[in-house]
């Protein structure tokens, strides 16, 4: 007769909660900032006091359990850890955190989520157990996963999380048809859009949108608008790109940070010139004469992109939510009409019975300023 | 020197608001039933304590304030009145509020609005004031006018208050390019619809729509489900044809209640085939070829329509907004996509330029069901 399997039975009582959903807080503080790293935040606590905090900043630098150690002290000793990723058990560029909270002698451990690299999972949990720490695993799992989403998504499935980005008249319309759309959505939707920029690894486009726009598609904030942390991190600019059509002179080619053009075409001089003016040019998979979005997506990750934003035109938007790639739909809708003869938001040929329909569900839904904001994701089955 | 015109100085306290806000809720008991009068609420107030309420169930029976002041008999003597809409003066299908204000003895009456016919506006207040009565206007009368907004509109403007109704998929879509539209919204949705046609005096569709989709346009809910006056009546059918195509076995016609056909066509072989199924037809001034939306609207005041529900196809729509007639839109969006391919909301041409594009206001938003309901009214200047 085999063996019941082991049952995991933590129950975590409310101060557990509560100092949990403060790492959690803790986290989102380096959400424009630790790309490729995830975002991590740590509490050390003893006796209902909290004796270290700690969030991750920046690749290369000090992990979120390190801070919060170096704050505790001495005082760790014998003190329950709460840190909302698998504390990681490999030397990276920094040294594995489960030794350091070994060594500061920690009784207890609880983790929101264990690593999500399936090749590594446990393994930081493991480690801590064998050295006679206690450690509890899946408090606020949901909240943590939500922290990292890109991350998560590129260890899991090997692909960015994409998130699209449209603005739209409430009836649906992008732009006039003679491409005119300066501006649909208000000022401080504008403004909003920049922070979904700033957290993401890449910015991605289409070059019908950079040819008609010549659009910068960078950060345009502060540091200290985006949680303090110094230098600004550019997003990679990403150009889709069939034929090499984009011109050298495009605008964001001149602005610091790097332009990733993805193409089909074997075009050596349009390349080269492209290369001369700052580009890098990547050659992948075609489909139907377009670059393949499996194969633009699994690229990105490669190049090790958590968050990728596409901010785009209609067949680009169509082809990705067609191919069922989409992660999540941010629209912007102004209160304005702009009439059918206008340009919608999604070119989906082939879409005829109501049955067809791409079924979403709403995860957000918000005032900013006079736009609203709506997200959504791909309805579960 | 002229003399400085009188200033209203009525200031009033919180007990004021309250007992006016109390007046405002009884009166929207009566928005199904009340057409065409308008919705009426009314307090009979001494020393704090309401010792009467009323309000307006149905034409030819007792205003508000004749049930508030049967509720109060002979304790009305020096109290304080809180109605909604100004007192009337003339002899209708009763005799006038204001008389039997001034016979119950009562010492102030509190008024939200006057009455918006600029015939007849400020006649009750005035017969109150020479009986010695002290009356203050103006408490809460922006809620007061919400209570009435089809009956103000037709005082006002000679027109009914147009409520145009669309669901659409999040792409602004509301059939795919065949036709088939069943269903855009979720069941809880098409229940809320259907306390909007509760509240019209008429539901006014396209003769396209009818052909297409043969709807019914009635009220399925019982008078239990809409503040319980019995029996539940019906809004009347308006159905614009142009070239009175409508079949005179269009469900519609099938069912108790009015049906109106406007049309700009003198075919009297199809006049007469509908008139036996039991339409009304009406011939308006024709635009285009087709009802011109301002006669439409006459037409529809002069038969003492107060709101007006506007459901039907793109074309229509557009008409109506194009005239800048729509007072309202009600938009129902689901969490779907339909692709470019499928039909949009609004027919709008010669809409070309991001500046001619329509602004609207936000007026309300709210989650019903799995679809979201945005409610919209033209921008002021």
């Amino acid at each position: 007769m085999p063996e019941a399997s082991p049952v995991d039975t933590a129950v975590f009582d409310a101060a557990d909660h509560a100092f949990m959903a403060e790492a959690v807080q803790l986290a989102c503080r380096g959400i424009y900032s630790t790309h490729p790293n995830p975002n991590v935040g740590c509490l050390i606590v003893a006796g209902g006091e909290v004796l270290g905090r700690g969030w991750h900043r920046r690749a290369g630098e000090p992990h979120a359990e390190v801070y919060a150690l170096q704050e505790a002290g001495e005082r760790a000793r014998g003190a329950t850890v709460y840190v909302t990723l698998e504390p990681c058990s490999h030397s990276g560029r920094t040294p594995p955190c489960a030794d350091a909270l070994v060594e500061a002698g920690v009784a207890r451990v609880v983790v929101a989520m264990q690593d999500p690299n399936p090749q590594v999972a446990g393994q930081g949990i493991e480690r801590l157990r064998k050295a006679g720490i206690s450690v509890e695993s899946g408090l606020l799992e949901a909240q943590a996963r939500e922290l990292n989403p890109g991350f998560i998504s590129r260890m899991e499935r090997g692909r960015p999380w994409l998130r699209v980005k449209l603005a739209a008249s409430l009836d649906g319309r992008t732009a006039m048809a003679s491409g005119e759309s300066r501006w649909i959505s208000g000022p401080e939707a504008r403004q909003d859009v920049q922070r979904w920029r700033a957290r993401s690894s890449a910015v991605m486009t289409g070059t019908g949108t950079v040819i008609s726009d010549d659009p910068s598609l960078n950060v345009r904030l502060e540091a200290s608008q985006l949680y303090g942390v110094e230098p600004l991190r550019q997003p990679w600019r990403v150009v889709l790109d069939s034929q090499l059509r984009l011109s050298p002179g495009a605008r964001l080619l001149s602005l610091p940070g790097e332009t990733l053009v993805m193409t089909v075409s074997e075009n050596t001089a349009a390349r080269s010139a492209l290369e001369k003016a700052g580009a890098t040019v990547c050659l992948v998979e075609a489909h139907n004469g377009q670059p393949s979005p499996q194969a633009v997506l699994a690229e990105l990750a490669a190049c090790e992109m958590n968050e990728v934003l596409l901010e785009c035109g209609p067949t680009l938007a169509g082809a990705f939510m067609a191919a069922g790639l989409v992660d999540e739909l941010v629209l912007y809708l102004a209160p304005h009409l702009m009439g059918d003869g206008a340009r919608g938001l999604f070119h989906l040929p082939g879409l005829e019975k109501m049955q067809d329909r791409i079924a979403l569900q709403w995860q957000d839904m918000r005032k900013v300023g006079d736009t609203l904001r709506l997200t959504l994701r791909p309805a579960r089955d």
